[in-house]
């Protein structure tokens, strides 16, 4: 048992850092305000190795683990959470298409989703099939070699600005079991997409609908087998889990080094706000309960790389607490700066929308705690 | 003891009900979006006498208490939290005049006043005079009949597009004693304002900066004697707490409402939302905590009517908790809509960014806990 | 409406707050250390009308509200918790008796239940019927002029010291419609007691089981009619989780009252404990919710008062906030004494203790939630 | 990074894992009730090694690091809360005298004290320096080569029924740096204890007061040299803190796992327990804070295994997050149980009075925020 990180863990959070820094906090105000997409620094994420941080080295990524890339995710989040967590979505994407995809699309997509050439979306959730993802009905029928697909998705991260989807959609009437996994040209005949949807935080990626009607599949751009999309789909929620909790663990921290600087300097009955002790209790807790969640997140991770039969419920745990303590430390921080933090001036007010989204997304909180004692109840508490 | 409301409260009440769903609920999405100041609407509202609750009826106010006003403004705020905020600003503005100012200057302001045709903006809060307004640094030295009036202000409600400003000034050094109050025309010369603050919410109304450089003031428009200024502040604060305590509990009012409907309605895992248990205990405790707060509020505005001398303390209970409770409720009813709880389309995550910011104005939320501590132990809390 | 007691409230609170401070506090650690049920002290506040508090006035009583009842259970309860809880118990017997008995039952029992010279144990709660109330087995079958009474009961307030039960069995298999209600004197034949309970507090009241074997009770002992039982002990329960709330309330304040007074006492650090910052802010939290807590128990007693449709909704929003609160407040007032609070010497760690079960009697805070919510999707919040 | 226990630390945890379930778990209940001081067990552990985890093996212990031993306590904790907390105060004492005594203490003390012949206690607080201990007044006055002690010690736990003092003394007057730290035999003449003190839990070890009147000691029990007895006691509490968070993260596993079995077998409403979504909730939140809080107190151990400076502000935020998780959890386990968690036929209100302690010693939580705060003030949060 060893809580240090490594010197690679730590030299490539040093490089995230320093990425975060120059090329993600100047933006993101402006990513923020004008709903821009940053595809350009994208590609420089790409060339750092951002974008395929777990995709095998094989197809051109970093070929590391959940734990280290949970690690760079986190430094990076404290420049921008938003571009972030599409940074996080995207790395998913290809890691799927990495793995799962036949040899041929491999080759093709590989070099370049790697790079950020071509950026892609995750396309699971359905305006009717949200936390239910098993019930969702857009449908994969085989013809020849294709698939036609028809249905619709709905909250896609990316849709419309992306070059690749990857679809989860039913080829079989079977609950969970009769979902499967396609890999999509965003520009293939058939693919509407809906207007760019105006939300609370997370403007730099665009999210989107996106309807599907009678759209041609090769019949290679399956992944895996039929049928295994759903399994495809839990593996990389899992992931998924950890990388937004980590994406709330950073912009915490974030939220917290500003505060914790803010205090020192903002001055009221004579005195710097840090100096009250009422204060100093908040900054401490904030600080704890960050602390906590940063350790719960790397122990998930660290059990989703070494296959641990509990790694889903784990990261049930770290999504849940993480996204919540993510939460409260930016609302809190917001609240140090009295009404600095509600102006758009200051950074604080972003970081409360950007984070907030983290609790819905990937499993809504209520979901992940349904997982949890799901384990709980099947295998006993002990095992914990 | 009796916790029925009255019958004129009743129609005050369903007045403001019926003006909450007709003129204001329609339009509250697009004065957020577009940062429109709804200056027909208010004028509409105070038609209704909206804006001059507990003005004297012998200044052409309705003469109501604070407990019947915050009746009136918890409907109010039910169809917008940020006009609603704004009225009750309005209301401080008009009371104070129509109770403090020269009998020449009652007669000039209070009938535009009263119906919205002048708006009016409160004047207090100072870059480095938030929590701690006694040390506010603006200045009005009286020169012959006039005074002259420098220094800035920040975070002003209604600032360049009201007509009249209540503006506290410093006419000695003494600390709060030296403070006095005046009423000043919004467009006398000397008087600049800062740019439309872009802010997390309460977009229905400009916030903007006010810097004053020898404004030239008449002498008569001093409000009460110099020196009362600050008594003036404090004892418009207790009415302004209770006044944005009742916006939160009116919001969260909305919110739930629009929650308890939604999961009647929102099917996953093929059942309403509303049958998960998990949920149902959700919506029971925002529910609890709602209506504790609003009796808390109720109780605070009744203390304040009579004038009990533990008003202040009590005021500063109840803003502390609504405007807690109300952000509470207001971020768990955003939750139980999901993804749809954090877009633009559904009012859910307008709700939650205009609340936010009651737990900072009219003396953060931590201030009011020194308040209620101070008289605490100064009387014991067996007063209680 | 109107917030402030009547003379005559004032008046019983006085007289209330007295008997608390001369009887029952300074017996309360002597009564909870040695497990002693104060009897003669009960009798001297059935002299007080202290044990039928509600009960009509034609049957002995004091024909006071449940608001009423509320406001001198309060005060009762700064002196003991425990004894004050079984006064509760006890009203709410004799109240059942004097309100639902056959007049030969009123006239035999009223006179000794409102004076205490009989006291009085409410039999609901079975081994396997606890939340769940209607499906208790303890049968009452009609033979003649009587009825045979088999079963047991768990959990019993008193027994085993207490010279009336009022017994819930079922007449017929029909879920709550075959339940009837019975007065039965405690030393029938028939009638054994289990062990006295060790429990975490309430050590001033024996908790006893109780089995009846072939119990015979006169015909003429059913309250009501036969089938009325459950209606009998939803209706006591509104009124007892009005009680049980009230008690956490008047356990609260005093607990406050003399946490207060320590932090003014006690120094660290060269300087009282009430000069530090962070402890002056959770004093003001715990007075603010204490107060939330009294305002919501009391409007739920009006409430029941008045009969008003939602009473029982309200009754559960009351007792499961005001207990919640109840015991956070005597948690926190023991942790501000620190190892003091921890030790015996001090009521800080009775309080805790008595009032934590709170939680757990009347229908579970868990049984509470459920029942709001169920007002809340079939009535609408709205009208809350 | 790797959150694997090695296989020595899994052995050591089944060790004790069975020595809490074969010694402790069955006699814990009635330790509690009769107050019994279980030497002989505590022998028994000392056997084990289990009395000098971390003393060094050349004074006969095991010499295991700081992380090593948390695992060992946790397991530990789970069969009696009362008697682990009192053995982790003896493995600091041992520490103490094995690390700073003379030679000739270490080899006349170390032998008994590791296998438990002899027991030690740890003399710190003093009835007005608690929280505060620098300002502690006892006195050692140096006559020849003896010290003079005079003063008194309040809260000593095993006071009374142990062999070995270490006691903080004033050598000087120079607040914390006229501190010193002797060993004292108990039995020594002018030493007096009072009486065993009645408390809330921690029942299997007394708690008494003691006072010093002339006692003379030997000067070579000085340890270490004059002036140092701070800086021993402030790193005896940054190991004692681990070790009391530790103990409550074992009481709560152990509370968890019994509620999660509990609600498996008790059935309500004709279903388990396990069955309602908002109890199942609840056991996931319970999980999730718990594992947050392991993890959190064996990352503090691990900074302190490795005298990382930043080790003090980490072990007071595990033992502040852990001890508060601790005792909500067992709170949580005790609702669960319903009314017979409130009972002493189950061990549920044991453990949630037995891990109530442990927010107040070792240093308050609030202290623990004073603590965090000020680490973050000085060195900045960036570093966390």
């Amino acid at each position: 048992m060893d809580f240090e990180l490594t010197e690679d863990q730590r030299a490539f959070a040093e490089a995230a850092s320093q990425f975060a820094k120059e090329q993600l906090a100047p933006m993101a105000a402006e990513w923020d305000e004008k709903q821009i997409f940053p595809t350009q620094v994208l590609q420089q994420a790409g060339e750092m190795g951002f974008l395929s941080l777990y995709t095998p080295q094989e197809r051109g990524g970093l070929g590391l683990g959940r734990l280290d890339a949970s690690i760079v995710f986190e430094q990076l989040a404290m420049g921008c959470t938003s571009t972030t967590a599409f940074m996080t979505i995207h790395n998913m994407v290809t890691w799927m298409i990495a793995s799962f995809a036949t040899e041929d699309v491999k080759q093709q997509y590989c070099p370049k989703l790697t790079c950020g050439e071509w950026l892609g979306s995750y396309c699971l959730t359905e305006p009717n099939a949200g936390s239910d993802a098993a019930s969702l009905t857009t449908t994969a029928v085989k013809q020849g070699d294709k698939y036609l697909l028809n249905g619709s998705k709905t909250f896609i991260s990316g849709a419309g600005d992306t070059q690749v989807l990857v679809v989860m959609a039913r080829t079989q009437d079977d609950g969970a079991k009769g979902i499967s996994a396609f890999v999509v040209p965003a520009d293939t005949q058939g693919i509407s997409y809906g207007r760019k949807e105006p939300k609370l935080g997370w403007n730099s990626q665009p999210t989107r609908s996106i309807t599907f009607e009678n759209v041609e599949i090769p019949a290679n751009h399956l992944l895996g087998v039929e049928g295994q999309g759903f399994t495809f789909a839990m593996k990389g929620l899992d992931g998924g889990r950890i990388n937004i909790a980590t994406c709330s663990v950073g912009t915490a921290q974030q939220a917290l080094n500003q505060a914790t600087q803010y205090v020192q300097e903002r001055k009221q009955f004579g005195q710097p706000l840090a100096q009250f002790q009422a204060l100093q209790f908040k900054l401490a807790d904030m600080a704890t309960e960050l602390v906590a969640a940063r350790q719960l997140v790397r122990l998930a991770a660290s059990k989703l790389d070494k296959q641990s039969p509990d790694a889903t419920a784990y990261c049930a745990m770290a999504k849940r607490f993480a996204t919540d303590v993510g939460f409260a430390v930016c609302d809190q921080a917001l609240q140090l700066y009295g009404g600095y933090g509600y102006i758009k001036e200051y950074p604080l007010e972003r970081y409360f929308r950007d984070v907030r989204v983290h609790q819905i997304l990937e499993g809504t909180n209520e979901i992940m705690r349904l997982i949890i004692a799901r384990r709980l109840l099947a295998e006993g508490s002990e095992l914990l």
